[in-house]
């Protein structure tokens, strides 16, 4: 039930078109969805312009096609994350806006996109392989109305390639520091720029990296103020929270 | 090394006052603190408003007073974290603005607060034993500036005290959410705001809470989109990162 | 030997027919079977209507046919938990009764179902990725015989789901809470209900999720009483422990 | 807001006393309080005649007795767990029904204990070192209304002292099994019972015992059907939880 | 170099049919197998009648057929272990005398059996999924002259069974016992009987069976005395020792 | 009830004596201390001349003293393990023929020693560091009747300490091998000998020695047949198990 | 930018060619390339003679050719590690000078190999299983201009084998030691030289090895002085630390 | 036994003085330290000028007193680590040349100090609660002949600070890099100097820094080549390894 709705009900009732019971049963009886704290969630979608994300992984390309018809009825954007390349091809043949990420793993599908805020989001990463989390940084970023730009393949073994992006990486809202293996790219980034640093951890090792924990626990422990931490992998979560942030800006 | 500096030294190697090997070893040796990144350290210091922070826990109290009184020489806020009653009180004879902050470990000392931003920082925590952590969160985005709203003791075992506090909630610019045990609260938190959440898994538990690892692994794996992580207990690192993010609001 | 057997073998001795000695023996030697302790372990089957489970998973089709007949001949209840559709195919071609559950992993052959027990087991997942593991627990308690009620997809980050379900959710005698990822569903709900919840954890996650690991320290850590918990992915733990427990409602 | 209050709302609206905004604010903003499953929350209490337990563990003896005092005005039983001799000594100074449980570790209050269940709760454990953490669960379940039948220091080392009890143990509605080091208890007992069993790790044992996680590990993979597990050391929380199962029979 | 040769070399010394020098070297720049400690290795094969073991996994048949037929060429037994249907297809096809032992993914090669010791080792296993493991411990067992009784599926969550077979277990002279899941099985059998028991924890179970981990915990905190670990899944490695031991008995 | 009491049993059943139903109740309702393999295990103690062993550690010194004096009652040895100097002094005074074995951290009371074994049971350990668990060990086999031959301080940073005692070390019936750090002795000392090694783990070491579990690892991979592990800092289960083998020796 | 170059601009700046601002935007906007310690960064690639390795796992075959074809346009040695047979067999198809090391998984280009510095580094490992990792080293050393002697399954289970070779392994200026299992290798090896050794643990062993971490810990925990450590499966950092060790002979 | 001694058996044997089984015991039975391998040990110690470090921990000052006693007969350098203050006053009051440490927790006994090699270890470390660490490692660099660089507090949060010191950082032949939390200080310092870096993790941090074990995996993970890594806290191990690199240089 929108606020409009429930304004209509209010007005039937004033109306003398329904009796006071039906009211209060909306309101009393109504799905989480009716109760305020849900509005508010209805609200914050409509705010926000953007709808729930699709994940891919362990869904089929029907699955995922139902979901994201229905998404799609009401006008919105949709974010498949998570997809192989066979579930990409198949979403794509069905939907006519659908645009196939292949390095992010994501397809997305937006009639009419949403316009770009002021400012943007940095997102890095450490190693060319880090490169598919942080496309679903990315993606996820720009599809939620973010301009993004991509500093890749910097590394904390040639320190040399990020200083000298330092200029465009402090003009940015927020980072998305993505590495793997010994995860140091945050820390160093951090002592750097005055933004909300988001560190996304990678799988990207063998060893001792145990799959990311490694990268994971060196972020959690970074010795620059200003770190907060994602999921190993998780490049939409930041990308997610990165927008999150800057909506902040133009707010 | 400033440019100006650079610019003069130059001038002298053509009005032939210096040999080509003195510019070249200048430019060669140059400390960092002469490169531009490093003017831009100092720069955030003064955008920022804010210095460096002590932590408190495994320092005297004189090696803390010295450091305090140095920084409190450039007119700066002070903060020190993770102090026990005994340093406190030892750090307050000695500076006339210092405030022991008990609940919180902290003392800080301000000549002059910060003006306030517009907007404000949520505080919450799940059980008062997770009380520490969340006001050493308070305390110090307070102090950098921020106005900050408690909402403590409403973990997700009594579901109804945490939505009975949504309205402000939902009203915050960012979420710092601190709970042990099994760390739910953020995500749950998470689902019903449009804002960026900041969980603090803390040590409170025992067994197989290990130490807090238990609830920092549940807030890592939050269902709920945009949720960050810090550290166990690391109240500082998430009121600092909150900070950051409230800062974008007014920038 | 069973209480019949031994006493007839008493009078035997006091007949004169076989000496003291062979009663001696047949006390000493004889396999625990033949002891109280194991004569209670029968009469259980008996009196809980419900033999052993096989477990699949890593069985051939023809051994768990071979045991399956087995069970069948004493005219009970056969459960064959984590098979996969080849096997279940297999199964199904052998055994008249046998149903496939596909998406709960199982295949029941009963020819006559127990009757059901007055009052119900609740079953409620937190994702759809959680529905395999919820389905066996409700497959292994609806064949144990007991009512069961499915309430899935209803995890923590649209808390409205679930509170949109409390009314049902309250009126079972008994709930089982399967979730992976941050795991709190169990907390969330055994704040809201007064029965037993047993939490089952699933592997559903990456990276920090370490395979489930979190969700179980999460459901350990509970800060609502009352939640016990099983073993990652054990959904027929679960629905096996909630039959337990609905068994005592009709005793 | 009530239902009552809802409705003078309404009708408050209707006769134009209140604008349409404020009716549609007081649904929207309604805090969770006044919301049906948080009076579901209350009745809760009353039903179970039990109230929330005091966690004694870091609270000083004032708080504990500020909570104690607030709980016991409204009538109820009062439980306090893990309190040391220094606590218990001051508590019982304030309280005149104070109780002192010293191998439990706890302090109860009853002015009026409640009345005994029909049937009753078996809380066994391995070895004498376990015992605090049994006494917390027969504490936990007595002051609830259950009759508790103590069966100490039956490891599976000795296995003959287990089954000289089973006749009492196979009597029981439900069994609360703690044990430490292996953590066989549970699986053995659980194979020769068929009511549900509880499991209690302990933190009893050195070494690669983890401090309780090798038992909690190996409670958790019980070949035994029906053993469900609680937190390491939380003898409270398996007889919380053992008081709502032995609840249903007498349902 | 042997004894005899050694002895051979002093007489020729003394016979001065060799030079003092020539003896000097044999004695230092020896091989390691040589040395004294290298001749007490070869005099511990000469006495175990046992050689080196191959491990087949991760090599080819070729390869295994080479080791082998060097270990052959001195007559030897010869002993391969996780070997795989088609490894052993090949060996077989090789070696007359070749066995495979697919239970126990083995194969021997034994152109005379060793005799039998007096007395037996008994091989237990918990479950049927235990099987491979108990089995390669039991070929290992009879390989190295022992003779073997297997007494499998006795798991504690049928106590009956194994009490069933406590007198044969009684008179082994040293006991291997395998178990998965939580492993249990060791303790309560070294609580009834008096010999040396090895305990194998078995990968077998999944979620918080961490791949064998939970039972090598529980096994490495038997309350029970006397109990001894080996690796998980390391069936060798307890049939090895089990026959180390059993061999002190006909000493 | 002995096999004597059970034919009584019979007898006044033949004679008219005692009803039927009292017999069956007798043998059915017994407690195991009565059936066949719990008189076995009161065999075992009589035969192996071993009692319990007291564990010292969180047992007060009366509670000790109380369990040592039932055990004297019986005339046996006694071994208290884990014992600090207080509880080693009033001990002492209250047993007459007590001794304390300060660097064991053992206590034993023994009226009339065992008369020891043929053979003879190593105990090697790698630093001094790691000697108050070897003594443990060597204290326990030495009650239990053994003869013990101490080789300490013999890792295998220096390698020669140990190959200079290799005669000593292969002519023992078995060998405990106690290391703490890396944990390489046994692996070492069980590739030059042809008896069983048990290997124990210390938690001497800091850092990644992770409280001993990086020793136990170790050992419980080790490249030489025939290791098998007891659990970390478990001198008194090594000295266990090594008598329970040295004594089948002698069988 | 070169010293060289940076000379010239200079010098091009005295002779009016360019204005100043030319060579300060040189030094200031330069790339960190054109740094200080950048310059020392390329300085260094000219000393070692050795530019960067490719990682070639998750490389496609056309990745690494485009990357490969780079790096010998500077006339530089190719190292790719980490290749799979087939992406082995495309990449020698286009590179004329490619060298496929299978035994290694590596890759080398050299038009001109370096020359070898005097002096030698041995590898040594414990088993044939090791191989991989220990060829690893091997390659990575030899292409960076050192002499290498390999000695290969050494393990400490035939102790005789390492010591066979001790006075080859004494003359080596850096020993690299590989090891998997219980990763005893390294530290009796360093109690017996006085060189560095470098320390790789293998994930080559099953269960409680869990994938290296055995050999890793045992490695960390070496009782031997001068042990350092690398990843799991490292041999090319090993190679590469030793290479640089023992460039230091030769400065 | 020498070589001399070899050659009188072996001509007493031939003149007849002593029979045939005695020579052939004396080449079977002899101890390690008579063999080359062992000689060679005792050569190291001479070539070195180092003998054996006491470490402090756990020992009496009285035990410690004794060793380096017998330590000093020999002339050498004494060198005791992990000692407390307590201790130290002891050993200084006893050992005339004794000095204290004190930020290193460590005493050094020279009568005359080795002379100090060409070239320079580097010790730096991250934060100044790393400098007990980082001290640790410079003494014993010092003590073993080594001249030492102090670069302390240079850690990645303020990156100019290292880069400042990049100069002294490159001219040094080896590098120990003490750091906590993250540990990327190693990472990025190997990525910018061409020597070996030894990185030292110390146990620096809270929660997720899991007493060091975060700083150990980000170091093994590093992804800059030529890092390697010795334990947590181990400052001695990595001052011994960077001497033993530094004694190359000058051979």
């Amino acid at each position: 039930m929108t606020t409009a709705e429930a304004a209509q009900l209010l007005e039937d009732f004033r109306a003398g078109k329904i009796p006071r019971e039906k009211v209060l049963r909306a309101f009393q009886a109504a799905p989480a969805a009716d109760l305020g704290f849900a509005q508010v969630d209805t609200h914050r979608a409509l705010r926000k312009n953007f709808p729930e994300v699709i994940f891919g992984a362990g869904k089929t390309s029907d699955q995922i096609g139902k979901i994201a018809a229905k998404l799609q009825e009401h006008g919105q954007q949709v974010l498949i994350t998570r997809v192989n390349s066979e579930q990409a091809k198949l979403i794509c043949k069905k939907f006519k806006h659908a645009v196939h990420h292949a390095a992010a793993r994501c397809v997305t599908i937006e009639k009419k996109p949403l316009p770009k805020r002021a400012g943007f989001i940095a997102v890095v990463c450490a190693g060319t392989s880090d490169l598919p989390v942080a496309e679903e940084a990315a993606v996820t970023a720009a599809i939620m109305g973010n301009r993004v730009e991509r500093v890749f393949d910097i590394g904390v073994a040639g320190l040399h390639r990020m200083l000298a992006r330092m200029e465009l990486l402090q003009s940015a809202n927020v980072i998305v520091a993505v590495a793997g293996m010994e995860g140091a790219l945050p820390s160093v980034l951090a002592g750097l720029v005055s933004k909300p640093v988001i560190a996304v951890p990678t799988s990207i090792g063998y060893g001792a990296s145990l799959g990311g924990i490694a990268a994971l626990l060196a972020m959690l422990n970074s010795c620059a103020s200003g770190v907060t931490v994602v999921n190993i992998d998780n490049g939409f979560g930041a990308g997610y929270a990165a927008s999150q942030i800057n909506c902040l800006v133009t707010t």
